[in-house]
């Protein structure tokens, strides 16, 4: 074995399809991902298509630069697969036929029905010296090459392949390099923009030189999300605890913006609902039904979610939900009465224990001077009454959208939480 | 201008981030599909980090294997921004102070009223005979730099800055290398499978050496479109005819599979409903608001959407649809019967023109040997009485509700392109 700790690794994806707009290289950040967690990190990755002598370039090109390199695809059984054959030529290996391997390639077409094509005996040949890693999901088997001080390991492309092997035949084999126990922790926000969680927690950002601590914020429409990543070259235990440490501060400052460590709010909610026994149903104009699609994403749903109703016209305000004609032709669809009168009606109607209401204006026609694109009510009725905010969202019709949905359920969420984060208006 | 035809083309991407399980570059796409359309072929892609050193070894090789490379990123104002630097070292050029850049930068600076850094001179530097590629939509202004017969692009790594870059400043010096005329058409289809378009179609694909015309096949649950491009080295002319061509052999083969050639499902429905001056309303069980979500996406969709239910619960289809509590205790809620109820119910109390309705079991729970996880009622309803059909779509939960979905959609869609296309059922 010729590993050794503080190798440069490169990732090679391999496919004439991977360099056209259509398809991105997905497969190099689980493998980042599962190297991450030894506390291994990737120097550089490449992508080249099927071309015989771009691929050898690409791996030359490798081997001068890196120790330990990662190739994805190119191992099928097809003209185009030469993964195997040009990493041949560069290491100056023979490829040599394994009688054990075909036989064993020949039995999954057996079991599986499927005539075999004597192109498949190309999968059945391994460089001479490589240890094959076995593929339980394919036909391709998966090689790991040593050459003087560098590792070679090939990987097939489907991620339904490649993802078992890295984890079975692969990590294991890489835990001798292991330079650190790795913990990883989430928290999920919601509320804040990302400068201004920026600005609430970037004196508790690890510093740019230790390596034992990372944290990266990923800020999404409505959501961000602080991804915490600790190393110890001791124990589990101890990157544990530095996660942990940097998550209490964070929380302290945070407080209840968190909704979770990981779960999306659609799922926070529903645990939340569970717990309390109790019932919701939702109104919904300008989100159209994607507050019940998200709530129904969750599988159980039905155990909480009694039903919605999606009154995208005027008409449908009044018959759908008894919204009297003079608050909508004196306040308009879109105003926080409405909204109030849409949460109080559908939790009566359905005879919920919450009610939750969205109208605004997702755009980008229907926007006033006066009620702009963006404008949206949201609303939570309850025994104890009614709250609704105004908000002002920015973004395309399909965020502000997503926005809207996101501040109704997080409405619920605090109030789940936390009974006493909202006074309710006595209806 | 040392541009040639048949230029070997690398894209470098550059920044710690895109190595990190976070992120992936999807400029390249973009500049992918921009150059694709000039004809030209991107060979090899690669990302590094912030590392200089890193940096400079990914520059040389990609000098070494190809002549025109386009840079991505790190041309910011801070210390971990490396490229223009990188380059000016592995070409032996100097950076130069450039004061009209600087004056630029500064009073952009001045319009936004924001402080000006010290740190943004950096960004005023340009290497010897390189060519300022100007941003109006940032502080980083990209180069053009020739040495030899290599030529390097340099810009910026946030799309909002690279995108009109690319187009304003690159490409029209790029058509003086465009090898080809490019026409790019797409044809989207629903309710066939991948492989099922594959054995329909499969014969009409261009040559694997047919380098004027390509298609590409891209799945995704429910819908499976057809990428065509077609290049010609005399006109664009030219390149649309040999398009036009494979998409007319292509549309007598799958005729009314194809439901548009750009446009999603949702879109071409309320293409639909204008025309025909209709309104549509909706009932769902499982997809909890999905299709009302999908209905809504479209901008305008206020012209023909009018109300839908989230009949949820058993409770729900009773007293919000109307549903005879016999029909649902001897049937069941997933059911044809259910199912044409609802689709009437809706269309009834919502006095549209269509109703359309789901319900089925999405799982993974719910499921019975009779009545399996993937079960799904369609229904729609017109003045001309009910269709339903039964489905069984595999997936997990969140394709299944998707699926769900299209098919109610595309029911729709076929009877309003085809008003014979289905016998309705009398109420």
């Amino acid at each position: 074995m010729t590993l050794r700790r503080d190798q440069i690794i490169e990732i090679i994806a391999v496919g004439s399809e991977l360099l056209t707009p259509y398809y991105q290289d997905t497969n190099s950040l689980f493998i980042s991902e599962k190297l991450n967690d030894l506390g291994l990190r990737v120097s550089f990755k490449s992508v080249v298509g099927d071309d015989w002598g771009d691929l050898l370039k690409c791996i030359r090109a490798a081997r001068a630069r890196a120790d330990l390199i990662f190739t994805i695809g190119g191992l099928g059984p097809t003209q185009d697969d030469n993964t195997r054959e040009a990493l041949a030529t560069a290491l100056k290996k023979e490829l040599i036929f394994k009688e054990n391997l075909w036989e064993s390639i020949k039995n999954r077409f057996k079991k599986r029905g499927i005539p075999l094509a004597s192109i498949n005996r190309k999968q059945a040949h391994i460089l001479e010296g490589a240890v094959v890693l076995d593929n339980k999901n394919g036909t391709a088997p998966g090689l790991w090459v040593e050459s003087g001080s560098k590792t070679f390991i090939l990987l097939p492309g489907p991620p339904a392949e490649l993802k078992p092997m890295l984890e079975k035949a692969v990590l294991p084999k890489l835990k001798t390099i292991q330079k650190k126990y790795c913990f990883r922790g989430i928290l999920k926000i919601t509320g804040l923009t990302e400068s201004m969680t920026e600005s609430q927690v970037s004196d508790l950002y690890p510093a740019q030189d230790d390596h034992d601590l990372n944290l990266t914020i990923l800020a999404y429409p409505g959501q961000i999300e602080l991804h915490m990543c600790g190393y110890s070259d001791k124990s589990k235990h101890q990157a544990r605890n530095k996660v942990k440490h940097l998550e209490k501060s964070i929380r302290e400052r945070l407080q209840d913006k968190i909704f979770s460590d990981g779960k999306e709010l659609e799922e926070v909610i529903g645990d939340l609902l569970i717990q309390n026994q109790a019932t919701l149903a939702v109104a919904e104009s300008c989100t159209g039904g994607l507050l019940g699609h998200r709530i129904t994403n969750v599988p159980g749903s039905s155990q909480y979610f009694l039903q919605g109703v999606q009154v995208y016209s005027y008409d449908a305000k009044i018959k759908l939900l008894g919204i009297p004609k003079q608050i909508l032709d004196s306040h308009g669809a879109v105003s926080a009465e409405t909204s109030s009168r849409m949460a109080l009606q559908i939790r009566k109607i359905s005879q919920a224990d919450y009610g939750l209401a969205v109208t605004g204006i997702a755009g980008p026609g229907g926007g006033t001077a006066k009620k702009p694109v963006g404008l949206v009510y949201t609303s939570l009725a309850s025994k104890l009454g009614v709250i609704t905010k105004k908000n002002i969202f920015l973004g395309n019709r399909e965020i502000i959208k997503y926005r809207s949905s996101q501040k109704a359920l997080d409405m619920l969420r605090r109030h789940l939480q936390n009974p006493t984060a909202y006074s309710f208006k006595r209806k």
